[in-house]
C-alpha cells in the first residue's frame, strides 16, 4: 500500500469515507469496535469532521449485525467523540482534537498484526498496483474448503502433480468451455500461481524453443514486459487503437509470439476487432507463431454476453491464461493456462519438478467451481461492478463535456479520457486527496513510437475498494476531474 | 504414486493391510462405507483372504465412530462377503471371487474424483518419493482457517508482500527461536513454497553473486543436486560418516557454499558432530562462504531434546531452511528461509516481484502456529513416530543379527543397514509385495568416490502411511529383510 505524503483535510476524509479494518473476536465485539474508533479519534487517525461509513455498509463490510454498529456509534456520540445529525450521518466531533499530528494512513499490515490492535485506514486505491481487495467471499470459500478437506484422500496431502490437481483441471475444463468457449482437455491445463507465473513459464519455454522476440501491446503492465525481457526476449510494441492491438504490424515485427488481451485490452478497454481476431490466428498458422491470450477479466461484461476466448477458435496456436486474481482475489495466487499439446512438454519442463501452488487451495477452488459458488460470486460482483461503472460514467458526464469514459462496458477498470495535458495534474491531485489512481502514461511501452499515440486518461480500477468505501472514493475522484468552464 | 506391476497374492494383501480412501458424507455414512467395501470385493480390488483394518484404526482414520465401522463389518459378514474370526479380525471371504483379474492398486487420484465413488488402495509407500501423506490435521486446520479468514483485513486479499505475510513471518520468528534456537527478525524470514523453492532462489542468488560451486553431502536427494546444477553450479560431494558430513574436505573443495542437513543427515540419519558444527562455521567466517542449513525434520527427535539449529550460532553466515512438508503436509507448499541481512537483497530479487505462496494458507498457518495447534500436532505425531520407529527397530532385531537400524532416534526416516549385497533384492522383493521403499544406493551422489563408501541399507520413511496401514506395511517390510540362518 503506497503511503500518502501529506495528511488530508477533515473535509477530504469526510468525503472519501473511511475504510475500517478491525480484528473482531466473537466476544466483546461491540466493545472492540467502540474502542478502536475511540482510539482512532484520540490518535488523530480519524480527523475531526470525518464522516463515518453508514452503519449498514460498515456492518456488511465487517460481517456483523447492523445493530452492533449503531449501538457503538450511539455510545461514541454519548461520550462526545462523535456527533450525529439527521441527514449527514455520524461524524467525528470537531472538538475531538488529535493528540499528535494526524496521519490518515496507517499501514494496512499493522492492522493485521498479531497484536490484535485494530487499525483504521482512510486511503483508497483505485489503481492496479493497489494492495487491497475487498469483498472476498469468505463464508462460501470456507464452506468449500470444509467440503474439499472432508473429501480429499490421503494422497491429496502429498507433493502432488507439478501440473496441478486433476480435480481442479477437470473443473476448469468444464467451466472455461461453458463460460469462455475454451476448448481444453484437463491434461492440457496447467495450474500456476497467477498470470505472472504462467507468463514466466511461457517466456522460458518459448526462449528455450528458439523464440527471440514476443510482440506486446503498446499499452500494458510494465511487470509483464519485464517478465518477458528477463527471459531474454525482445518485446517490440504494437499500436493500440479502438479495435485493440494493431495485428497488421505483426508482419513486420519478426516475432515468434504475441501477447494480447483480446477480450478487453488492458488498460485501454477495447475489444480486439473481429477481423483482427481472424488475422492474428492467420499469422500464427502461417508463421508457426504462438498467441498468448491474457483473459484476465473475461467473466465481466456488462452490456452483452462476453466474446469467447480466441483459444476456442484455434487451440493449437493459442496459450490461454486465466486467473482467480480478478474474479476472487490475488491472495489465492491461483491461475491456469491452457497449453497446446505441442508446447506442453516445454511449459511443463519450465514449471519444474515440484508443485508450487497450494493443493488445499486447488481442491477448495475446484469445489467452489463445481458447486456453483463461483458462478454465484461472479454474478453478484458483476452486478456491483456494472453499477459502479455506471456511476463512474455519470460522474464523468457531470464533470465536463471533454471528459468521458471510453472502452467497453466490461471488466474491472474503466478509462476516463481527459483533455490533453491534464492527466498528470489529475493523478497528483487525487494522490493529494488520498486516492491512488493511475494515469494512462504509466502503461505506455517505453519504446512506443508515434504509432502508439499518447492519450490523457485515468485508468480506474473500480473493483478493489469495499462497498462502504466506494461512494467516498467516487466522490474524491469526481472532484479531481477537470470541470467544465461555464460560459 | 508409482504403480505396481503385478497383483499381489491374497496373503500379501492380508499382511499388508488395507488403506481406505472414502468420500464420506454426513448422511448415509454406514451405508456408503458398506457399499464401498462390497464393491471393492466384488470388483476384486480387495482379494479373498485380505484382512481388513481393525475397526478402531479405520474409524480413527476416517474420523467416524468406531460403532459405524463395526456395524458395517457385521453387515458384510452377515451377507457373506466377509468372515470374522476371534483373534484374526475381519477378512474378505475366500469364496468371494473377483469378477475380473484383480489389480490391487487403484490410482489414488481416481479415489478423489468428482464422481464420489470411493476407491480402495492396497499399496503402501515408505519412500521419499511417495505421493501420500496421511494424518493431516484436517479439523484443526479448518478451524484455524476460519479464524484467520475472519480476522484478515481486506488488504490481505491483495497481491501481498513477495517475501510473505508479516503475520506468518512474525509467528515463525517466535516459533523458530523457541523450538530450534534460530535467531531471526521477521523481516529476514522469506516465505517460499517449500525447500525446493527456497533452494532454487538461493542457488540463483548465489550464482548471481559469483558463487560457482556448492558442496553437497555425498548422500542426499537427487532433486536438490539437480536444482543447484540447473543454476549452473558445480556440486562436489563431501564424505558422510557417523559424524555427518566430512567438513574437513571443504578446505579442498573450492566452493562458495555448502548444503548440509546438520540436525539429521538425510538419509543416513546421523547428526553433524559438535566439532564439525564449529568447523563449518569457522570455514564460513574465514572464507566468506555460506552454509545452507536444511532443517527438514528438526522438530522430531525421540531420545532427547533436538540439537538447535546451526543458524543460531552464526546468523550472518547461515541460510536456514524449514518446511511444513514434513510436519504438516507437502500439499501446503509452504516453507521458510531465514536469510542473513547481507544476502537478503539477492534472495529477494530471485524471488521476484509477485508473491507465489497462497496468502490464505500463510494466514492460516500463522494462526495455526500462534494458537498452539501446531505444537499440539507435532507433539502427537512425535509420539506416533517414536512408536513406529521402535517397532521398526524391533522388527530389524528379530530378523537377523546382521540387520540393524542405525542413525539417531529422530526424524521421519530410519535406515535399516543390511548385509552387503542384499539391498537391491530387498527393494525389489518389497516392490513385488506392493511396498515401495528406497535403497541407500538411490541417494548416493553420482560423482561420489571412495570417500563416500557404499552401504547396503533401506531408507524407510515411516511418516507417510496412515495409522491403519502402518501395521501391514511393517509386516511386509519385515518379511523382505534378510533372515537369520539358524545354526
Amino acid at each position: 500500500m503506497a503511503k500518502r505524503q501529506t495528511a488530508p483535510s477533515a473535509e477530504v476524509l469526510a468525503r472519501a469515507g473511511v475504510d475500517l479494518h478491525l480484528e473482531l473476536e466473537g466476544r466483546g465485539l461491540r466493545a472492540g469496535l467502540t474502542e478502536a474508533l475511540r482510539e482512532a479519534v484520540r490518535s488523530g487517525r480519524l480527523a475531526p469532521g470525518t464522516r463515518l461509513p453508514a452503519s449498514r455498509a460498515l456492518a456488511s463490510d465487517l460481517g456483523i449485525a447492523r445493530s452492533t454498529v449503531t449501538e457503538c456509534y450511539a455510545e461514541l456520540v454519548a461520550e462526545g467523540w462523535m456527533t450525529a445529525q439527521q441527514g449527514s450521518g455520524t461524524r467525528v466531533a470537531l472538538r475531538a482534537e488529535p493528540r499528535r499530528p494526524s496521519t490518515a494512513t496507517v499501514d494496512a499490515e499493522a492492522g493485521a498484526g498479531a497484536s490484535g490492535v485494530p487499525a483504521i485506514r482512510a486511503t483508497h486505491g483505485l489503481g492496479p498496483g493497489v494492495a487491497e481487495f475487498a469483498e472476498f467471499p469468505r463464508a462460501p470459500w470456507l464452506a468449500a474448503a470444509r467440503r474439499a478437506l472432508a473429501a480429499a484422500p490421503h494422497s491429496a496431502f502429498g507433493y502432488g502433480d507439478p501440473l496441478g490437481r486433476m480435480e481442479l483441471r477437470t473443473a476448469l475444463a468444464d467451466y472455461l468451455s461453458r463460460v469462455r468457449g475454451v476448448r481444453a482437455e484437463p491434461q492440457c491445463i496447467i495450474i500456476c500461481s497467477g498470470f505472472h507465473h504462467g507468463l514466466t513459464l511461457t517466456a522460458h519455454a518459448l526462449a528455450a524453443g528458439g523464440v527471440r522476440a514476443v510482440a506486446v501491446e503498446g499499452y500494458g503492465l510494465d511487470i509483464y514486459r519485464a517478465t518477458l525481457a528477463d527471459a531474454g526476449l525482445r518485446i517490440p510494441p504494437l499500436g493500440v487503437d479502438e479495435g485493440g492491438a494493431r495485428i497488421d504490424e505483426l508482419a513486420l515485427a519478426d516475432v515468434g509470439a504475441v501477447l494480447l488481451t483480446p477480450a478487453h485490452q488492458f488498460p485501454t478497454g477495447f475489444a480486439l476487432a473481429p477481423e483482427r481476431r481472424a488475422a492474428v490466428l492467420d499469422w500464427a498458422r502461417t508463421t508457426g507463431g504462438v498467441v498468448l491470450e491474457d483473459d484476465y477479466d473475461g467473466e465481466f461484461r456488462y452490456d452483452r454476453k462476453p466474446v469467447g476466448a480466441l483459444q476456442g477458435l484455434d487451440p493449437e496456436h493459442v496459450i490461454y491464461f486465466g486467473t482467480a486474481s480478478k474474479s476472487l482475489a490475488p491472495a489465492l495466487r491461483l491461475g491456469w493456462m491452457v497449453v497446446p499439446e505441442s508446447l506442453l512438454p516445454a511449459v511443463a519442463a519450465a514449471k519444474g519438478r515440484v508443485e508450487t501452488v497450494s493443493v488445499l487451495d486447488q481442491l477448495t477452488f475446484a469445489e467452489f467451481v463445481t458447486s456453483g459458488a463461483f458462478d454465484r460470486h461472479v454474478r453478484a460482483r458483476r452486478t456491483t461492478y456494472r453499477h459502479r461503472r455506471d456511476e463512474l460514467v455519470a460522474a464523468a458526464v457531470q464533470s465536463s463535456a471533454e471528459v468521458r469514459v471510453t472502452g467497453m462496458a466490461a471488466g474491472l477498470q474503466a478509462v476516463i479520457e481527459l483533455p490533453t495535458g491534464t492527466e498528470l495534474r489529475a493523478v497528483q491531485e487525487a494522490a493529494r486527496q488520498g486516492l491512488i489512481v493511475s494515469g494512462m502514461a504509466q502503461f505506455r511501452h517505453p519504446d512506443a513510437g508515434p504509432h502508439v499515440p499518447r492519450r490523457d486518461a485515468l485508468v480506474v480500477n473500480f473493483s478493489v475498494v469495499s462497498d462502504s468505501a466506494w461512494p467516498g472514493a467516487l466522490h474524491t475522484l469526481s472532484s479531481v476531474l477537470p470541470q467544465s468552464v461555464l460560459p
